[in-house]
């Protein structure tokens, strides 16, 4: 009987598992460049919290969460995203009392049980951000730069950024109205879904696949937008503009999630003939004090881990290559291989990296395994070198080839670095 | 109503994650030197691989396991460990059909449904290796090896391992019949556990920690090794002499799973007053078959690294510090508002650290986040000095300030550096 993986996940294998660790450091080295710092929180919560962070009424909620009763009667659930846990965690720790503002990053496993198909996974990955604290405008800007530049920086083409405003509740609410007088009048030719969300939350109708082409007339919300909704609109699209963003407004897009307010933002990028979605976010003012903490204002969004890697490749892109080999030690002989397992030991505690053969190959299909490893050297010791003190260094690259004092191995080898 | 993380799990904040991230970087610069690959199963897989490869009637498959039924009826549970996993992933995707050595690590949560109690939780994460495709003594003691200088490189003292054999099916035959000898005498005497497991298990009664002082007369089990054992775990202790491993062969020390043969270990680590295990492993040579694959040996090790995070603190080990924020810009009036907003994306997408207010603070107060944020540089910018293209530049550390020409001022940080 032979065990699988569960239908929808990955097993992230070397010679893949690269790719993966190259995104992270980039992802490391942004946040630190625009001062954000990791949060981790566990990967399942009370089911409670994302009921009321993410909507009861949402398809994550309603049909995909991975929810079960532990052995203490509790009903919990592996996170399906991100932003409730931090939220939860920002108010369970009293964040919200540092005078500065509390700027988070994670990357961070999510679990939704969704029909399998090409990039999407039922355990997936996010790189996410959330900001808490403040209302200005600048940040929202800077949230939406990060992502981008992330996807710059992995060596993604074609990234353009989505925004839109959804305003505060009194604009949506007008919003609202104002949409449903459209919608109303062609309601018995839309689809079942359309129908179902139009009383549930119109304005995810826009979202509709299906009708898309009847929607060309719809009302735009940024009509809708009170005073300061639009004066924070603009002046974030006046920070995008400086800090040369490409992004277009797309009044259409309102996102999944009930929570946002004002700024609402996708990520895309070039697929193969398509364009792809590969992140978003928004600002949620009402969220933290939804979930029982005090008045305090979010921004954030998340990035699939998954879709980003399969953009790499398929663009082409080339990775950041691990460093290579630096040596593989060759042992001719009893004694030899005895001090073989000593040297090497002493190579990679002193910073080097090293192999040697553990099953007891000849010296021919060792020297393909330092080929195979893309090894720098290999180094050859039989016992009349070991008498010697001394052991062969091969140059890989070039076949040249010298002898060198053993306990002079790690300086020899460190000094072609 | 107010949301709490789930019993026995830990939210990982700005201030403690420093050191999780450090005792990470430690493992991959290891694993790299070492030559193990990284490799990522899923955080869930099938019961019914857990129970054949951690042991139907071991403690975590019966009392402890995360198990749920999903949306397609199938059990499925949180992985305990990751032995099970890797060795899964290591069948399917048919990693013994290359010509050399799997040698694998991981860093990765655990669940456990345990009873909390200092330094245990039901979230927990390990870094473990697992090495597949030779039975050669020289990797056991690699194995050993590495796990004994990542407690070294990370800057544990006092760390020991402890090194047995439980042999092969043969020995441990012949060494369980001698313990039942030496055992039922004292049946009555022993506790309920103790009692049980003398059925199942004997081997194990030698873990009891309520009955301890009766076994010191207990036979052990290196006098059952036949000679093909012997030898082995003679030249492990031979390699381990070589590279100056600090440790000693404790002979009681069978470990909890069922699944070890031959090298069985353990690391110490000196706590407060006590000295704790913090992690071990052991040579499954039956495990990879057991669970559907070939006849291929295997051996690893997991280390807790709440554990070690832990110690770290009552060792009072210094972290290395992330790198100080470059710079605070500070900007005074509505222009250089503006203007910061581009500058500090301009300073950020090359490379420096950057912060500024988002609060419409006043300066004094955004001087005090300067320096709560370790700022090296305050870059001040008035809309005088934004008319002449210039910023006033302090050196937080000296109090000393400068004015530098706008559009110089990122190669003037970076000279700084």
């Amino acid at each position: 009987m032979a065990f699988q993986k569960p239908t929808g996940t990955q097993d992230l294998l070397p010679g893949t598992v690269e790719i993966w660790q190259s995104v992270e450091e980039t992802v490391r080295d942004l946040c630190r460049r625009f001062n954000y710092k990791e949060i981790r929180t566990p990967i399942f919560e009370q089911t409670e919290l994302f009921k009321r962070g993410v909507g009861d009424t949402t398809d994550i909620v309603e049909k995909e969460m991975y929810t079960f009763v532990d052995k203490g009667n509790r009903s919990m659930t592996l996170r399906p995203e991100n932003t409730a846990g931090v939220v939860r965690a920002y108010v369970e720790n009293k964040l919200y009392g540092e005078p500065d503002l509390t700027k988070l990053y994670y990357i961070a496993p999510m679990f939704r049980y969704e029909r399998p198909q090409a990039g999407r996974y039922r355990q997936f990955h996010q790189f996410g951000v959330e900001a808490f604290g403040a209302v200005d405008s600048s940040l929202d800007a800077e949230i939406i730069a990060l992502g981008y530049q992330f996807m710059k920086e992995v060596g993604l083409s074609g990234v353009k950024v989505e925004i839109n405003s959804v305003g505060n509740a009194a604009s949506r609410a007008a919003y609202r109205q104002k949409l449903l007088d459209f919608l109303m009048p062609m309601k018995e030719t839309l689809c079942k879904d359309c129908q179902s969300r139009m009383e549930r939350n119109p304005l995810r109708v826009l979202d509709c696949k299906v009708d898309q082409d009847k929607f060309k007339g719809a009302p735009s919300i940024l009509d809708s937008l009170d005073e300061e909704c639009a004066t924070h609109f603009t002046k974030v699209k006046g920070h995008l503009d400086a800090m040369g963003i490409d992004y277009e407004v797309n009044h259409r897009m309102v996102r999944g999630l009930d929570y946002y307010t004002h700024t609402a933002f996708e990520y895309k990028a070039q697929g193969i003939g398509a364009i792809d979605t590969v992140g978003g976010g928004g600002r949620y003012n009402g969220l933290v004090a939804d979930i029982g903490g005090p008045e305090q204002p979010g921004i954030g969004f998340g990035i699939g881990m998954e879709r980003i890697v399969l953009l790499l490749e398929k663009q082409e892109v080339a990775i950041k290559q691990a460093p290579p080999l630096d040596v593989y030690l060759v042992a001719l002989g009893e004694k030899a291989e005895q001090e073989t397992t000593k040297l090497l030991h002493t190579l990679r505690v002193n910073g080097l990296s090293g192999e040697k053969d553990y099953q007891g190959r000849k010296m021919k299909a060792m020297m393909k395994s330092a080929d195979r490893m893309k090894a720098r050297y290999a180094a050859i010791l039989g016992d009349d070198e070991l008498e010697r003190g001394e052991i062969a260094l091969k140059d890989l690259q070039t076949g040249e080839q010298q002898f060198v004092k053993i306990e002079q191995l790690v300086d020899v080898l460190k000094s072609t670095k």
